[in-house]
């Protein structure tokens, strides 16, 4: 069987979940990424470490969600059980896969079927996906939740500590992407869900302007740099939704502006490095001082790194 | 299928190429771990992201290995374009193939029919599937070597840049195993190969004790610290021969010396770990300022944590 790369021995499938597992390793790599584990951060439970061996665990599920073996929520909890089952440092990359299980799905769609990789078409076919989720979803996605520890955000409109939670979820016959829409106004990835994923693509387009895979020009021709600048630039733009669940929305509107003014430097000075690297360390301190980690944002530049190496990202 | 950390959707035979995948990157994550490449060093041409990217790359390889779908060099020679197709750097992990290869045919094969995990079992098939390799596997290591771009040892028996040299191993109608024994007074991957992969196993055991796999009290209860001693230990031991061909026999016995004299003190002081950074903290710096990187070490730890991960060391 010849692969995607032009090497024996690998099906589409498995591709699509070696592109995941580097879009989870790229991310957490990056470093100084401010107020995120990082290679050169970890946090008092969870360590650097913990997040490879998450994102290595994945692959089976990932390569199953490609070839559309299963559904979203099932999937979901697979994800969680084997992250949980390689390493001990709690929740790692509930959000991430929140977003690359139904894009790996309709990446699976999409080349299984000998079809060129197209960024919109690929985002497209992965809403249909996420709008087609049905009860059972919603239950796995709890169910999920719960054995991932994710920090529940107090405005959450069921108890997921409860079982008596799925009852009132059948009867009113919630989907997953209802409990979605419901989500959206303070949960990026739900926000992902509703909108198409128009973050994650703009997040691929930025890396891949940056990594030059268009032949143009690099501008930051080094993987690090471009997935640390993408994650200034997205945080930038969006006010992250795990620091506002940890504190309020000021405090996640004053990390994005503080964001927002090392991309700006960075952007007139014509994307010197050295002074920015500077500016980006001194940002990391502070917010790893005030436990403030733009968790969220981190999802998304996964998502982003994903559909990117997918499109043929190399380094 | 129930996988074998109990969650649903995985094979043996990806669980296989997914501990493969972690042995990789754990071992190029460890830090300060001397002379070479890891989270916090990069070489001029050669980065840590091309060595995240090679491990990522060649899941489906050790999959079809575990599957023994395929024969030892024609997966050496698949394993090396993987690696090639997804990064930049040149060479990153021929040796540690050259090891995992055979570990994961032979881990596929008992793992596969359900048997217990076996260290010893483990090596011993994974010792006769490479006493049974051929003239052909032989041809293909030598194409995978010109591929990898790997240091030629100045000692060869066989002019690699040449085709004709297939002719002549034909004529003599040498095995990849027979190569290997005439390297293996100068190559730890070739002698691991004759002597039954006896160092990989003692690494995979030092590791085991140091994390306390068997639940006695553990050592060195942290993956990073396990490693980066395990490391100097074997280094210790053993005159690194990836140092030795690029320098002398000399310089290679220097480099184990100052790492013996660092185990000593690290043994003496029941594992401190303060003053032990320290040390190896030094010795780093002096490894990289003279560009000795102690690489078949390196390649030899990776199938020591392959065999541990494999027998459920968890973090």
């Amino acid at each position: 069987m010849h692969s995607m790369d032009g090497c024996n021995n690998q099906s589409v499938y498995s591709h699509i979940a070696c592109c995941a597992q580097l879009g989870m390793i790229l991310e957490v790599s990056s470093s100084p990424k401010p107020g995120n584990i990082d290679r050169h951060h970890d946090y008092e439970d969870t360590r650097y470490e913990h997040f490879l061996a998450s994102a290595v665990s994945v692959h089976p599920v990932i390569e199953a969600a490609a070839r559309n073996d299963s559904r979203v929520g099932a999937l979901l909890k697979n994800a969680v059980c084997h992250s949980n089952s390689w390493q001990s440092g709690g929740n790692t990359h509930f959000g991430a896969f929140l977003l690359l299980i139904p894009l790996s799905m309709a990446a699976g769609e999409l080349l299984g079927s000998g079809k060129k990789f197209d960024m919109d078409e690929l985002v497209a076919r992965a809403h249909e996906i996420v709008c087609s989720t049905d009860t059972d979803d919603a239950i796995d996605f709890y169910k999920a939740f719960r054995s991932a520890g994710v920090r529940v955000n107090d405005v959450d409109e069921f108890d997921l500590q409860d079982d008596s939670s799925f009852v009132s979820l059948r009867e009113e016959g919630l989907t997953l992407y209802d409990l979605m829409v419901i989500s959206q106004g303070y949960d990026q990835i739900a926000n992902e869900w509703v909108s198409g994923f128009g973050d994650c693509v703009k997040c691929a387009r930025m890396l891949d302007r940056f990594m030059d895979v268009s032949g143009d020009g690099a501008l930051i021709p080094d993987i690090n740099h471009a997935v640390v600048f993408s994650f200034l630039k997205l945080l930038s733009d969006r006010p992250d939704t795990f620091i506002r669940t940890k504190t309020d929305e000021n405090t996640a509107e004053e990390v994005s502006y503080q964001a927002k003014c090392i991309v700006s430097k960075l952007e007139s000075s014509g994307y010197h490095m050295s002074p920015f690297w500077d500016d980006v360390g001194k940002f990391d301190e502070l917010l790893l001082e005030k436990g403030l980690n733009p968790g969220s944002t981190a999802d998304i530049i996964i998502a982003g790194l994903f559909i990117s190496l997918l499109g043929g990202l190399r380094f």
